[in-house]
């Protein structure tokens, strides 16, 4: 089975991290930091560029899955597939990582039935099982090249995507069929996402969704036709290199019509379209979730264009009816709605996160349980939590004990915790994992499928506070209710103890100022998000950038922010209409950091830096434009530079209309700065600009750093850059060394330059 | 009349200018450099970067024409044009700068009978009388762009340019006629020239030639039908930016198949097409040379597509017929093919400069006169003159005096003076203004119609030698069979003479390099051509440009270097074939220059630099890559990274034919090196490398650029880059501007850096 592997960059995935990072320089001698001091016995464990891209620094993800409520798959760190019975405590080899080094694999899947593997490896994907190999096409056609192939719910059932339709095998030996035939390369998608759907909305690629039996396929067909296309050149690969089309709706210009309909796989097959409810019928909206919730019904979220108004329904597959069970509008723009909604099996309840007011403390995120009332269409509403912390992740419902286990932020908002909260009586809520703190604060959880057992999985933990190294520790928590943890350490993650103790020798003040000093400092104050909207930077989780080895070897301090617009911090914090004069804010969120950082004694307030990506890069350019000659050193990758330049996601802030429902949410980057940086843009006041940015960037298009580097050549500004060609949005491996070579080499020649800045600064006061 | 400005980068005129530059520091220290020492009595005449901008700092070019015997027009410095009779000695103002300033003209032209002028300003372009505007547009097309509008020969004759198509009007009042009907906007081309004929035949956009009395146009017609589109991407400028395709044909594609015919436009019009030679019918060739040489008589070069052979014909615009006058063959590529046979009135005469071999010193360019015998085809052919030195261009014959007017190098190399030559008895030669030596050493002829006066312009001086600054002077002489000047001074430039003045203060040394001892070195060695083949670097004409600005401020070194493969120094120097083993040629060019400079006794080796643009630019990384460590900073604009991705005449340097007749030729840039610089490209030894293009160059497409970068980031080069977005080979004012201070800064921050390089090569050695 020849596959081609999804051309794929997992941008959604990954747009909800961008991260700002103000960069500010200790006021060690110059002379100290060209040739920098070695610290004690710590120059052995200094980290360098090398180390970052070293798989002995980065996190192994075993992907472990439940396939029964004793036995979990997972690929422990030398690369063996296991099935581990934990009842039994029995472990078995299903696949051997020589097979993945032979097929050089990149992603790996087992069918239900566990007997086959479908395998990614550079350009092909087969299927094989004891080197018997399948070829995957579709009829009449030799190898093709497919979009997506994966296995279906039971046994060797397999879907696969190909020019856009999606195929059907009921196993992997039958012919294939073929389910969808609108399909049009780039203007009709069938199952898979167009670029909005899995930059804006879905944020996956993949638009199909399996029915628990397997017997039925929900999936969107998306029509492009009316979107304008944007185009992406290409330099490289050929003689006469050919640029690529793809639709892009910018703010305010069409946007594609989406269908979401059901086949019935099992025997004739048929296809049900799910109607969309009456109110949004004749508008733009789009299908922000869908899951299943039984074998024949699915839960379903509409959303209307301006992203203000949102339906919940229940649909029938049968007949594509879709009945209306919650619905919330805003004055502002929803957030959080791809989150699932949990459903009893019955259907009668379920339960959702959704911003509840905490007395003046204003609006968090908590867990809402809907009953619905006996012969009514309404519902019983009861908040089964509280308090100024929030809910970030409902992890199962235990209908037999009544108890519903999440993950939450109510013993700090850096950590994730496993809470259990009871549906009945009070509720009365426990916390889990708190008793493991020494060994971990940034939990997930996957709950087996009878909610008996969970997999815990570590994700970081707050350094300095322990001497006990965070692992990523691999839990099965046996009859939650006693709160008894037996756990077996499937995997004890070695190389990222030693990164940590190497943070923790050499970045002892940047972690202070990360979490404990400066990070409730910024809560008290009103400051843009230097994160996207609903991100979070400052948590426990464990993150290796290249901002650690500048601190590492130069010295220099780093801070992250998380300013007004930010998650996980309660809805006050989140959105910014309360926020008071917004023409401050961003003179706010640097003269907060500055106010803090000056209280130090060891810090130069005349050698500061900052860093920002796409979002972030807004931000940063948006500081260096504001703040008169305070940031010394900016860099910027693949940074916005208009709005209206950018997708749908872009038009939130800053929608066309100015009656638009986000215009106070514009506010956070536009009012009073104007939708885009350069029309105020007379120059770099007192400092440079590192510029990088992907020549074939299909989220942040080039464009943006275009515009910016003609203006900024107008302006005759101080200004360096990276260009990747016919890169995309996330760099390849090797440019992403580049560019950390280069932003280290940047900061380093600037923040650590002994011009007459100073001298200026205090001439100025 | 509102016509669009002819968007041409005059990329034609200027690629013969290409010059490589090689960089050497002073080992001045670099305390001293950091605050440079003050030259006494010059720092005021220092340059700056803002002063090569400055039109104070350029040489105004009156574009002086003849339009009698006795009368010239001219565009003085306070930008009024002016009719000068010099029998009379009476100027009349026929233009006044304030309307050039009323109408922000770019470019002017007068109609034959003066009443008229055309005019392009901005983006439109208008003929005026008096406040009298028309509008020149095609038949029932309102307000169309033109792509090109001129003058005829006679009254007020205009042609116009019109999606591919030719138009005419017999007066500014007439109704306008369709000459041609076949233009196809990018594949079809009337009286203009695609891609290939502009950049590497013609070397002008224009196509068209009006016959002397102006009753009919030859043209020619260019089909790119068959010929494969190159896309330029655009990023800026609008929401959804479009990239443009254009016909460009890289080496071993097919060509565009073209066309010549004449035009007869007096009563009824009717075209005649011109036959090429039997030899060339069926097979790919070039037009590349047609004059009118009486009102109904055309020479015509025809060239084969290798470029080793060339028939130059005599056609017979009202039959069509071309007979054969001249044939040219080589082993290698004939060069100087757009040359101009000038013919006497009966057009049994004509004149070529051709190749002679001078005993042996090998081959130079001297003017042989061909004369057809009585009742033969065959002609008599004559070496008017002889020498170890290059007629450059044959300015005029006087049938009355038998006389030939020619601008040649006899004197030196770097220097153009006018001379005569009888063609009667000995041919007694004179130079006509090696007189005027103190004056001006690099001079340009205009002669008169009845070859009686000349117009002379200056165009440069042997600074040093003299203490008298250079005057761009404007004579007329005076019966020159006398050699009696009476001249006046049309113009004397007197911001030349000061930018001359500051040459002189701040770079005497470089001057002396340049010229008199460097050059010679150079010219005994067998070295590759720093400027294009054909081109000549070190002359005496002046040029002002970024490096002078970085000799003036920094005390370093520029050294101009024109290798082999460079013009007017004879034909063993231009042509590689006799140049041993071409191996050692890279090494050479570097070891020759560094073998001077090291004798300097204030020459650091260890700081060199090197900069070069497209070819110059291959050769820089040539450099870079071929000497181990010696060059520390290179810099490279639009550099030609693959001779196959580069169009037909990059086909000349490297054809993918192996018995290609050019094969010799293609050692200079790569036997040995192979054709693309990448391959063996392990780093870049020692060095860093600066890097600048546009990526809307549609000559070196910056596919090389990007194809480099990818390069670069595979090996973990060090380098840095600026990137003109949109921007096409010669960049905007506002970019040269940007890369002017880049490339300063480069250079300065690379030169003058104190590293260790110095310690490591004295560890080597």
């Amino acid at each position: 089975m020849i596959i081609n592997p999804p051309q794929r960059n997992w941008k959604g995935i990954a747009i909800s991290l961008l991260v700002i990072v103000v960069v500010c320089s200790l006021i060690t001698m110059s002379v100290v930091v060209l040739t920098p001091a070695e610290i004690p016995g710590s120059s052995k464990s200094r980290l360098t560029v090398a180390d970052l891209y070293k798989p002995d620094f980065s996190l192994h993800d075993p992907e472990a899955k439940w396939i029964s409520d004793s036995e979990v798959v997972y690929r422990n760190s030398d690369g063996h597939v296991i099935k581990f019975n934990f009842v039994l405590n029995e472990t078995e080899v299903i696949l051997r990582n020589s097979t993945f080094v032979a097929f050089k694999v990149v992603k790996y899947s087992l069918s239900p039935d566990l007997k086959y593997a479908l395998f990614a490896y550079d350009v092909k994907q087969v299927s094989f099982k004891l080197k018997e190999v399948w070829e995957l096409n579709p009829p009449e056609v030799h190898n093709a090249v497919l979009q997506h192939a994966a296995w279906g719910r039971q046994g060797q059932q397999l879907i696969y995507i190909f020019e856009n339709n999606i195929y059907y095998q009921s196993d992997v030996k039958s012919n294939s069929l073929r389910v969808t035939s609108s399909g049009l390369e780039g203007v009709i998608f069938n199952g898979l996402a167009d670029w909005l759907y899995e930059e804006e909305i879905l944020r996956s690629h993949l638009a199909h969704w399996w029915s628990p039996d397997g017997e039925r396929l929900a999936f969107l067909t998306i029509n492009d036709t009316l979107v304008p296309n944007m185009a992406l050149p290409q330099f490289t690969g050929s003689t006469y290199p050919r640029g690529l089309q793809y639709p892009y709706p910018m703010a305010g210009q069409t946007n594609p019509a989406v269908k979401l309909s059901v086949v019935n796989l099992f025997g004739a097959t048929h296809t049900q379209d799910l109607l969309p409810p009456e109110q949004l019928k004749h508008r733009d909206f789009y299908v922000i979730m869908v899951k299943w919730i039984s074998d024949t019904h699915l839960a379903v979220r509409w959303l209307n264009r301006p992203q203000n108004a949102s339906l919940l329904t229940v649909c029938d597959a049968t007949t594509g009816a879709c009945l209306q069970r919650h619905e919330e509008t805003s004055e502002t723009w929803l957030s959080n709605q791809r989150q699932e909604p949990l459903f009893s099996k019955d259907r009668s309840r379920f339960f959702l996160t959704l911003p509840v007011k905490q007395g003046g403390q204003g609006d968090f995120h908590h867990i809402t349980m809907f009953t619905k009332k006996l012969r009514s269409e309404q519902s019983e509403v009861r908040h089964l939590t509280s308090g100024d912390w929030e809910v970030t992740k409902i992890a199962a419902y235990d209908e037999n004990n009544q108890v519903i286990y999440f993950l939450g932020t109510e013993d700090s908002p850096q950590q994730r915790h496993l809470y259990s909260v009871s549906t009945l009586g009070l509720f009365p809520r426990r916390c889990l994992t708190c008793a493991l703190k020494d060994e971990c604060t940034f939990f997930d959880a996957d709950v087996s499928p009878s909610t008996e057992h969970a997999i815990l999985q570590c994700k970081g933990q707050t350094a300095q506070k322990h001497s006990v190294p965070v692992k990523p520790l691999y839990f099965h928590l046996n009859s939650p209710l006693n709160l008894v943890f037996a756990y077996f350490i499937l995997e004890d993650n070695v190389p990222l103890r030693s990164v940590l103790e190497t943070k923790r020798t050499v970045k002892t003040e940047t972690r202070i100022i990360n979490n404990d000093n400066f990070a409730p400092v910024l809560s008290d104050c009103v400051c843009p998000s230097g994160s996207s909207p609903g991100g979070q930077a400052v948590t426990d989780e464990f993150r290796l950038s290249w901002d650690w080895v500048l601190v590492g070897s130069e010295q220099v301090i780093v801070a992250q922010l998380d300013g007004r617009g930010s998650g996980f911090r309660g809805q006050r914090y989140a959105l910014i209409q309360s926020c008071g004069p917004i023409l401050l804010s961003i003179y706010c969120i640097f003269s907060v950091c500055c106010r803090y950082l000056v209280k130090l004694p060891y810090i130069d307030r005349t050698r500061i830096g900052v860093f920002g990506e796409d979002y972030g890069g807004y931000i940063t350019l948006m500081m260096l434009k504001a703040t008169e000659k305070l940031i010394r050193c900016a860099a910027a990758q693949a940074p916005v530079i208009d709005w209206t330049m950018y997708g749908e996601r872009g038009a939130e802030l800053n929608s066309p209309g100015a009656s638009s429902p986000f215009s106070s949410f514009i506010s956070i980057t536009t009012l009073g700065f104007a939708s885009k940086v350069l029309p105020n843009m007379k120059g770099l006041p007192g400092g440079t600009l590192f510029l990088a940015h992907g020549t074939a960037d299909a989220n942040v298009h080039f464009q943006h750093s275009a515009e910016l580097i003609k203006h900024l050549i107008k302006i005759g500004a101080n200004y360096t850059m990276q260009i990747y060609p016919d890169e995309g949005h996330f760099l390849s491996r090797r440019s992403q060394l580049q560019l950390t070579h280069s932003l280290i080499g940047y900061f380093r020649g600037c923040l650590l330059d002994s011009s007459s800045l100073l001298d200026q600064l205090r001439d100025d006061e």
